[in-house]
């Protein structure tokens, strides 16, 4: 049975449920808090970090090594374009949500809130918060002008891209830090990817001591 | 004409510059300053990052997205190994270097000593500088733990792998702060990919205000 070494708020773990999710794969969930730095999972997985897949044959850990190798292996449904250059720009959008956008935002806003408390690492920092509320409309801003050219963020086939954004998005959605009301083309473009059957599991997600706002789970938000 | 906008001592333009040597293909080298925040290049790359490929029909940002796409339409020689389970490997250390070791080293380090200089943003903070210098011996200590049973990072065949390791370390020897004495399996491997032709042009490049150790561009150190 393929597992996936997993935390219910972290947004690469939840980009790879997408994914998983889309190309119709199984996955048993474990959760696995990275910080409690737990032996036999070091053993495995050396950076400590979630996600890891854990196949019959191999582990594999790193959300974006993960991600090409199921667009390798279960090439149906695909979430990569077909020419090099598509393939290109959908692979710079997915590293500027994993890597710009995660590093702006959701490190200042989900994790400051969230995974500090359950850390107990003490209090949010209002200057982090206040620069991850400024650097999220920046965000959204770029997205609507993207979307504004295009029917997905890379292009007009939906890829990992889409599933890189919506995988930070949501998890600031729970946290109730995302304003759908700045950017119409980006609201459409979130309800169209969170009504996939793909995205249900996530919003069923409950994390003790933090409850979500009402629109989190719902389609019609 | 292939141009690369990048930084000397950015190690993910490094990274760019030793694939596109290894695959023999020739580019131009433009230096941007990122924290410049140039608007003609901010309309082309709105990251504001380096590295940026820009071929004849177009602009790929991210290092990441570039070498696969290097890659895909440059097969020759293969950085990436011919199995999926090996090419996950080869791509899981890819990003250990990119991520986890240029947030753990690579930041404290290089960023501190000479990018906060050339920002004028002050005098490195000895905290980081020590965290730094800490968290590199973990890693070279892992990196030996790997050689010791591969013949390169990622097993029995050259790959991206070991340029992102190179790539990062190559900009700390150049502010001297990797201990080769430390592993002798990981001073026998930077020794082999030092010696390339592709190294080379990284071995001469020079920062003004800054220089290298007499070992740096030495390929007996």
């Amino acid at each position: 049975m393929r597992r996936l070494y997993h935390l219910p708020l972290s947004p690469f773990c939840r980009k790879v449920r997408l994914v998983l999710a889309e190309k119709k794969l199984d996955v048993e969930l474990i959760e696995e808090r990275p910080w409690e730095r737990r032996l036999d999972y070091l053993r495995v997985n050396p950076s400590g970090k979630v996600p890891m897949l854990k196949d019959e044959t191999l582990n594999i850990a790193d959300s974006t090594a993960i991600c090409e190798y199921l667009e390798e292996v279960y090439p149906d449904p695909a979430l990569l374009p077909d020419t090099p250059a598509a393939r290109a720009e959908a692979r710079r959008l997915a590293m500027w949500f994993d890597d710009k956008f995660h590093q702006e935002v959701t490190i200042n806003l989900l994790y400051e809130r969230v995974n500090k408390k359950m850390m107990n690492a003490g209090a949010p920092e209002s200057a982090w918060i206040k620069a991850g509320l400024t650097n999220i409309k920046y965000h959204l801003d770029y997205m609507a002008w993207l979307l504004d050219q295009r029917k997905w963020l890379a292009g007009d086939q939906m890829t990992i891209a889409d599933f890189a954004a919506a995988a930070q998005l949501s998890c600031l959605d729970y946290t109730n830090d995302v304003d759908w009301a700045r950017q119409s083309l980006v609201k459409d473009w979130y309800s169209k990817i969170k009504s996939r059957p793909s995205f249900r599991p996530l919003l069923a997600d409950l994390v003790p001591g933090f409850v979500p706002p009402a629109h989190y789970s719902d389609l019609d938000f």
